[in-house]
């Protein structure tokens, strides 16, 4: 086994136990990524000669925290100080600021090896796609806009990478390249360094290829449920799966992948019941829509004005232009409705649901690279500021990833993050070889 | 009358019928700061030669706005491209990104000329006070955290000036000092590159010496109301005079201000009854304490983690150390009550009521700089994430302003701005010769 194979935990450990330089994972990452760059592009930035300084650096330095020589992707939205940040615009070519996001800084400072930039939409927006490819089928996208992070870590190109959220580019691409991803509760990660787009629903999240992962992550960001955590069992664990108003749009393995899941739970001995969200809850797509365009058209007025407008795609010329004709009115309901929804959220939880198991994308990543596929089966969650964990169940017959997600009530992420670590191994067990077919299996 | 003393509005329109050039304002401005900088103390950053270069630079291109050559203070924790940005802390000494904020953007694409930035307290938050001094009587405060900002206004040291208020910061300073000033509703001004401390709270707001300066700078923003802006007649005007929970704290001559803008209102036609908010309102202070702190615990993580921790005020160890006990359910308490009296807020509107006049501060500014004075009248509307214009009314014994707001709800900016500028002439009238004693003024 290569050092690039590892997980985060298991480099981890190794590190720690001076059974792995941070220069060997580093090394081995760098060739690793120089090898599959060329087939998969998730990377618009990286200097093999950076890390390994940086790597040698940390092999001086005593551990931070458990964090320590391990390698972590930074979509590219993200502000790197020592990298640039290009957004996948050419207003941003080369564009570097000599400052870290705060949650780069945060990795950083906690002994992160900071690897390079993955490839990403236009501002994580619309416009531009990555050039970046599914690295189990080359032939689909990997999902976007959280593109190349996704890529990179489900190539085994690097253990951790960070990504964001404003409609479903965090946990999609997890889905589709068959990997573990958390969007926090929105605010629970500061945003400041990455590109604001709708300050409402904007979360940065990050991926790994355990749970065990994204918890080493949560341990440096010091959530403030992190004390609270009660230990999970499954036996008796109350699971709410949630079809969704969209199941209409799941394709059959996103079906099968989420009833699979939850019979599997229910084998386990959790309370699998039926969940189906309130009525109002379906007016939030059309809400974040109105939010996303609203506050777009505040947070890209600057590139607008610019001398090289030129050069944006016309996504953002319509979202200045306020071409769905968004008004303070409904701006103003838009936020009235997501707040309630947030409330009645909390509401279902309780001695009768512990979590919702959900679908994470309509199904298998779709062909070729234009289409990143619909964010439908996670804007509802992003607008709610509600933390979503994406677990892999399974491949399609063309041998694409299929996922689920769990998700809870805000500012519980580490709470989330201990149930995930208890169903993951159910859930995900055998996931490479579970195949499914054109068929939806029923649940009992 | 030298080019410096002239408002916005007026430069503006002798830039754009070619009676005064960029330059002989630019020139007549850094004479004025370099005659008053050592006595005020508003600039943590000024560099005459760059100033005049871009001046020139702006007389040899053709308008963009009617911004043209009007001269803009920038807060030391918003970015500049061509300044550093050093946020009142050690741990960004001459920190220079290269890029600047979305609102300066607008503002120098809309062709302003960028003059400096103004001191700040650390991070907008705490810690460090501003060395500036209040012009109206230099040993009293001018307020924070957009200490600067507010006394370069007042100074006529520079036309414009952005500010951010995260609880009082922006619309205090404006009546501390005795000028205008807008903190719009959240989020329709992006705040992209301005320091984050709390996201629910953070609002970018600006300086001006009349009405119509404020409305030159929100129409280079485009806000989404702009089109349906109603004309504003006194006569019928429906106020609500509204002293707030906390008139006990207002001094005497905030209570005088507040009364004598009301009968003038009246008197000119205005109807003005009392407002009194529902009672879950008083619970919005509580809220926002709880907000800034959890969400300023993410937000200041990466320098408490950094080397430079030590140069970190208490202040901010205190909020990583969560030394206030916010808990996950406090926080979403306070994030469901905020929106539950927002839309509430809303509800008050109509035909009974379109605006609300309420103080901008506890009355005078206090003596000496280390206490820039009190939240307690702004933190409510900020919140509530509504729009704000401060106005001043008249002059402590001392010689120190004081002022009153006009509120309206959220994303009627425009319309506000309409109102106040109706409003202010009456409000406004020989404010700097009305004289309050230690009397409170009745209303009719």
């Amino acid at each position: 086994m290569q050092p690039y194979e590892l997980t985060a935990t298991e480099a981890s450990t190794l590190i720690a136990a001076k059974k792995l330089s941070c220069e060997e994972l580093a090394r081995s990452t760098l060739d690793r990524i120089e090898e599959r760059e060329p087939i998969v592009r998730a990377w618009s930035y990286f200097d093999r000669a950076q890390v390994l300084r940086n790597a040698r650096e940390l092999d001086k330095t005593p551990p931070a925290s458990l964090l320590h020589g391990l390698t972590f992707g930074v979509k590219d939205v993200i502000e790197t100080a020592d990298m640039p940040t290009q957004q996948n615009s050419p207003l941003y070519f080369k564009h570097q600021t000599g400052q870290d996001a705060v949650c780069v800084a945060v990795a950083r400072y906690s002994g992160a090896l900071i690897v390079g930039k993955t490839d990403t939409m236009e501002f994580a927006s619309g416009g531009r796609v990555a050039a970046t490819r599914n690295p189990n089928n080359l032939a689909h996208s990997p999902g976007g806009s959280s593109s190349g992070s996704g890529a990179a870590v489900a190539d085994k190109q690097v253990q951790l990478a960070f990504g964001t959220q404003t409609g479903g580019s965090h946990i999609r691409p997890a889905a589709y390249n068959g990997i573990y991803g958390i969007k926090p509760t929105h605010g629970a990660i500061s945003r400041e360094g990455a590109k604001n787009y709708s300050h409402t629903c904007d979360t940065v999240g990050w991926y790994g290829r355990s749970v065990d992962d994204l918890q080493l992550v949560a341990g440096a960001f010091r959530l403030l449920d992190a004390d609270e955590v009660k230990p999970v069992q499954l036996k008796g664990l109350r699971v709410g799966l949630c079809r969704s108003a969209h199941w209409a749009l799941a394709d059959p393995y996103a079906r099968a992948a989420l009833m699979e899941a939850g019979r599997r739970l229910e084998a386990a001995g959790a309370i699998v019941t039926d969940l189906t969200l309130p009525e109002s809850f379906t007016r939030l797509d059309d809400a974040r829509h109105v939010l996303i365009r609203g506050e777009g058209r505040a947070a890209f007025l600057s590139e607008y004005l610019g001398p090289k407008r030129h050069l944006l795609d016309k996504h953002f010329l319509d979202i200045i232009h306020n071409s769905t004709k968004i008004t303070p009115a409904k701006m103003v309901a838009a936020y009235d409705l997501a707040a309630e929804c947030r409330r009645a959220f909390d509401g279902l939880f309780g001695p009768a649901l512990d979590v919702i198991l959900t679908p994470s994308s309509p199904g298998e990543a779709p062909e070729g690279t234009s289409d990143t596929g619909d964010s439908i089966f996670n804007a509802t969650w992003t607008l709610l500021h509600v933390p979503c964990v994406g677990i892999p169940v399974g491949m399609s017959p063309k041998f694409l990833p299929v996922g689920i997600q769990l998700v809870g009530p805000r500012f519980t992420d580490s709470q989330l993050l201990a149930i995930a670590h208890a169903c993951a191994p159910v859930i995900h067990e055998n996931a490479a070889l579970t195949k499914f077919e054109e068929t939806e299996t029923a649940i009992v």
